[in-house]
């Protein structure tokens, strides 16, 4: 039985490099909540720290939450969206800027705690680096490294999970891919800090979503999170999930089952010219129908067919699967 | 109701740069036309200049397609397998290659006369260039139009179908995507000169396939022919039909049916490590359940969908047949 | 000797959907007026409706521009930063928005004859689509030509002048590539319609820059207007010119003057970090370093490259331009 | 005072699976390796085994390469040219092709003993998977990992190094980037496993080249070869180094000096249509203008640049370089 999550501010407004005052009206918190609540599976919602939750709300916040019988299944912190980070947050060459990255973590770890929430979820979009000649890959990395290894340490009750992405908003981001993140927090040497899968950014960066889940579980545990989006693989468009892949998306729910991974499957998206309910009601539902495609005789057969690896058996159970009715 | 074919020679060995002996063995030709034959659907055989069809061996092909009851859907002249070919055969800088080129095309057309073939399919894969400062784009591009006029007009019988491919064994090729093509079959001012969208050419080629047949078809009734294949949008692995992309097959059969495209449904392959008839016949099957899928009542909710343009009516659509049995 | 031009906004605040503030501050009109007067040899701007320009400030930014002896190169028409875009410009599915698309093209073709200034350049960035299904692939470049030929007519002392671009902010958009957008333009039956090349969408349409202009050119006098920006292939970045490239470029100018080109140069980026004024002067530098490199001799060593079209000689010439002074 | 090598069959026969007897003639392996001799700076070669070096005629190529003074860098066992490693060698389903696949690896560890060679270039090329569907994504990587550590326990005096890239001849290879294939080494815990990183590579997978060559010297010393062709990023077109880019390359051998890289700086391309011996020559004379630009006086320049990180200055400091004589 899987628990959904949906990221609270993918039923907001939502905006671009062209159009910055959104494509959309904003509604009010609470709006978005009960919209939350009102998805079938939906147990809980992500939320970004500033934007979504602060020292000031969060009484307010978590007040509406148990309102409308939802958890947080991760708090975000805001190294994105404020100009101070405009040129790096943990990897910025101005270690005050570092300092007040850590302690921007710090303060959502507190939160966390307070909502009784587990997983600070990092997405640190504005490290790494957009030219050439402009990054100190040496020195960059282990700025990033400790900041996280000393958050982890002041919080070990807390999961810190990073979250990669190959580019934008800088045209290079410290954290790319599963693999370079995991190398991340293996050398924390800290228990409490994984990885989360953005199912957008691996298309987007070149990977086999399945592979990198598996690669996260196998050296040392470390998937903590995911995050649902879909693309069309050369850019992190966060579309509707299943909106264009299929079995790509089979292949990683089938092999989060066998490695065991029991944590939130959380919607993240921008819908920006759609409904924003509707459109995280459809990645939800496209996500339960895979979760039910996949019963005790699905498994076993996919397990027969990667026993084999061979692609007209593949395609064979693809195509029951897409005709069925024929 | 689709008239299915497939290329000859995916039946056969294939090989890529580092394994040039190929994957597998070689069948005969008379084995790999009863293997076609074999295939539920399958109608004719496109085949190949020099390597499946020559002056010498056409009586010869066309009594053992006859015996299988094949018909030839066209003949692809051999501009890209041998030496000469190496620095362009209709943008070679060298002359005389360039009348070898349209030589090859004449023999082919004859060829496709005296098997009752009303296409031939060029793909001149060496014609493009592999660095900066390497080709002339003014010279190469009216080299490629005259030649490809001066066929036409020599064979006004024979439908002359440009297949476009963005790049392989070229960095660049002279006909790069439909609409460059589109425009060099426009120069021609010839109405028996059209173009070849092979699927796996136009999803490499950053297209939307569906986009690219209806721009031809809108821009002067030019598309004349279709390749089939699968990959994942960054080069041309020919795979498997449906093996990777599902939705957009159904986008571009759906407009297929729209434009009225009544030409062959070929596959074109390359299914190095697989048996090739399975591989052949798993593609025919994908196509033939699309085909299916896309009777009377479905094409209308799929014309209202596009009226409409939500995202969120296309994606309930699009779950209620990948999980049709919930 | 090269007309240079930069697009005025790039000396002020940039955003993106992340920091959806800036991550600069606004500076005033006049400043920015003046900044770009500063770099040598700039002699135009280019202004965005409603951003730059409307009919309530037009004699106030023409006095400023005249104060500081420049000229206006373009009008860009604001078809993406407003919400009632947000679905589609000229090819919305909503008839009164196409009517408004075309009206505020007409309104910036007043303006531009106001100030003297010959090129409305079209980027309606909002025409196009996103998901499979939503696009309406015939109607929607139709209701585009329309459009632009009702313009053209009403016009006829004004360039129209259609820039593409691969994707962003739709995934997909209506003028996607050269050809492409070549064949609209074309189809518009308009001498006074033609097309931009912006050198970072052709980059990430996987176009080669200098081919793209030379087909232009070539198919009927199309290469009306030049925006140059750097990327890495992938994503319009907007970076300084020659940042990332630079062979490629010296392609594409050596290029421009072999067809005669003769419009502007004019510097198109996205400085979000970097200080305004000095990233556009980087990049007029680059250029005016190239103008400066293709003299009569230079030009001549170029032809006799290219008429051999071996890599061994271009790479020796391109080395002895990298390191000149060994 | 960087050494140079060559990867011997670059000077012989290419093809491509369009041609598969390729675009030029085959010299013989003294032809070949005079040829090496002759280009300036070259000490060594690299050699591959069954196309280049067997038991058989390891004394006869070990006095050639003595004959024109050149050395061995290293050897790559063929694990991608025979039929045998179609579906895999190292991750083969068939165990008793996975013996071979380490066989051949302790065959080719022992004829580097014999030429002296102190490393092992391991590129399994046919390690990897096609298809959704058909890998173990666990199993495989770490059968891969157990006999990478076997070879590397039987042989502690020779140097594996292992040479990812992101795909051909498959869709998907097992070790396709550095950080995914820095964790399969250090997963053996062997010092004498480390990663190759061939820049074509690199680029085609998203990499910037510096930042992965510091990320492997920084976790764990594991930089241990260095192949350079270059390419246009999306695939490896295995071309003359620098001919399509500059700064990335300076960024990379700047950083190399940082780390106190000492290994081989080797060339390894595919000059299917060019004069083999003058496309090594001219990317061996490439790298050696970058080596005597980062004289002492440049270093500092270039920490400067990185350590404020800024663009302007950045692209002040390499236009003074590509236009050094204005």
């Amino acid at each position: 039985m899987i628990n959904y999550s949906i990221i609270l501010g993918n039923l907001g407004n939502t905006c671009d490099r062209f159009l910055s005052s959104g494509y959309k009206d904003q509604p009010s918190k609470e709006t978005m909540i009960r919209q939350a609540s009102e998805i079938k599976g939906v147990k809980a919602v992500e939320l970004v720290g500033t934007w979504d939750i602060t020292r000031e709300n969060i009484e307010e916040i978590g007040s509406t939450l148990a309102k409308y019988g939802l958890g947080c299944a991760s708090i975000i912190p805001d190294h994105f969206s404020q100009k101070r980070w405009g040129k790096g947050a943990f990897t910025s060459k101005d270690p005050s800027i570092r300092a007040q990255a850590l302690e921007e973590t710090c303060t959502a770890a507190e939160l966390a705690r307070k909502l009784g929430c587990g997983i600070i979820n990092l997405w640190p979009g504005q490290d790494g680096y957009d030219y050439i000649f402009q990054a100190d890959h040496r020195l960059e990395r282990r700025w990033l490294i400790d900041a996280v290894q000393s958050a982890a340490k002041a919080y070990p009750d807390i999961r810190f999970s990073l979250e990669y992405k190959p580019k934008e908003p800088r045209t290079h981001s410290t954290m790319a891919r599963a693999a370079d993140t995991l190398l991340v927090a293996r050398e924390t040497g800290m228990p409490n800090v994984g990885v989360t899968i953005d199912t957008g950014h691996s298309l987007a960066g070149g990977e086999n979503m399945a592979e990198a889940a598996v690669m996260l579980a196998d050296f040392g545990s470390k998937l903590f999170h995911l995050h649902f989006n879909d693309n069309y693989r050369s850019w992190d468009d966060d579309m509707i999930v299943g909106s264009v892949h299929f079995a790509e998306y089979i292949e990683l729910m089938f092999w989060l089952k066998e490695i065991g991974y029991d944590g939130w499957y959380s919607m993240d998206q921008y819908p920006y010219r759609e409904d924003g309910q509707e459109a995280l009601r459809a990645s939800v539902e496209f996500v339960q129908g895979i979760e039910a495609m996949l019963d005790d005789a699905t498994v076993k057969e996919l397990r027969a067919i990667i026993a084999i690896g061979d692609p007209i058996e593949y395609t064979r159970w693809l195509r029951s699967k897409l005709f069925r009715n024929r």
